[in-house]
């Protein structure tokens, strides 16, 4: 397996799985491609989804990617079946997160959030309840999030993020959750304000981060340690609107150089 | 001009100009496009709303339309060439809007709110001064507030977009507008909390509106008088999306045989 690891999602919140695998995996090369050409998809239909999917598939299978991440809550959840047969790995940001889950959980209630499409696909609750059907759990669509971390109010302090998150969380706080699963990788950015609102008691599972230690099981590091893994970008839209946000997600700028586009509607 | 008139906007907002244009001209059909499967435009560069543009106007002249309302404030202000050269009239929201407002204004200082392209685009700035260059003119993207439509937090009472709305106008508030202009075919759904903000002595411009009417002036009746025009919509994503959220815009409920999918990427 000596390819780069192909990673996508449909815009920016794939970047944290950048992030946490650069960091296990020093030494392997990374290709992102972030769909901004047609972000979001968690609002969209299963058909939809899955069709803008496969397009990402292929692009990054044109470069020659010796696997491939689902960085997406939303294709991991509701098109999981567009990364068989691909003839290399495929990894989704659901199973890891689960398995993750059902380790944290202490009285078995499992709260989930995601966008529209995640939720209405239920696949957490399916594969949760696969695993252990004594577990109870509660979903809960959130299609404000992604906006409002793409927006930058992420402050811990935000009102108005405090008020949103309060709101869509007060339920699942009702239930009595002990985990809640972050099922969209751009949630991991509003981490602080959702503990707030949780409390210190319910675990936060950060999809991102274990999809990327899954990851790092399948993909060994390259034999030459001292080899310097490189990134490289690719987005469907603008190169430099992609740039200035991904340093929010990553921890570190990039240079204009490692970011190019696609034409991906072509594929 | 005995054609139906085609209205095309990113998703949903441009059903305002629908809504308008049926009791103007309710003897005119209509066909509308809603690029549910790309929306939002607001976000992206001016290259790739130019391009989704494109697509949307060679849609519509498949359908044999005989004059085209680019029912979008972000491709009327960022792209307005893509009209040209069409072979039938073509109209955009930014225009009428911009006649409104300096009818509109005692004092000569006029808002503008819209998407970040809309504003990145200072269209609206530009034709304002243009027509009147001792107007002064501020401009405020308002990018959450599409979100929060689509979301349906529209209720005049709803904490969290009155405190959204508040952020963004507060600006325009302070430099003593009388006039402001909704500079996004999605913001007459908030118009209320809008008004509560400005305060009742600023005059709120319908960019839906006015295009409406402006092209009501362009097309005429037919002649049967007692014809009643058909809307026929048509959208990019799933059917079933488009019309739960549709009557929210139209004030009335569409049937599903009314929308028809479309698979625009291949135009």
């Amino acid at each position: 397996m000596k390819g780069p690891i192909g990673i996508f999602d449909s815009g920016l919140g794939g970047l944290s799985v950048v992030k946490h695998l650069c960091k296990l995996l020093p030494s392997r090369d990374i290709i992102y491609f972030g769909d901004t050409g047609r972000v979001p998809y968690g609002s969209r239909s299963p058909e939809t989804i899955e069709k803008y999917a496969h397009q990402d598939i292929k692009f990054l299978q044109s470069q020659g990617v010796s696997m491939i991440i689902a960085a997406c809550g939303t294709v991991s959840s509701v098109a999981p079946h567009v990364g068989e047969n691909l003839g290399i790995p495929f990894l989704g940001v659901v199973d890891p997160a689960v398995k993750a889950a059902i380790r944290a959980t202490s009285n078995g209630k499992i709260g989930v959030i995601g966008t529209a499409a995640t939720i209405n696909s239920r696949a957490y609750t399916r594969k949760l309840l696969k695993e252990n059907p004594s577990l109870e759990v509660f979903e809960q669509p959130c299609p404000l999030l992604v906006p409002l971390v793409e927006a930058g109010w992420i402050s811990r302090e935000d009102l108005v993020t405090r008020e949103v998150v309060r709101r869509y969380l007060s339920p699942l706080n009702e239930k009595g959750i002990d985990t809640l699963i972050l099922g969209c990788t751009h949630y991991p950015l509003l981490k602080s304000i959702i503990s707030d609102t949780m409390g210190q008691n319910v675990t936060l599972i950060d999809t991102g981060l274990e999809s990327a230690k899954a990851a790092a099981k399948i993909a060994a590091p390259i034999s030459h340690e001292s080899h310097k893994g490189k990134c490289s970008f690719f987005v469907s839209d603008k190169v430099d609107g992609f740039k200035s946000i991904a340093g929010m997600f990553l921890g570190y700028e990039i240079s204009e150089e490692d970011i190019k586009r696609v034409d991906i509607e072509k594929l």
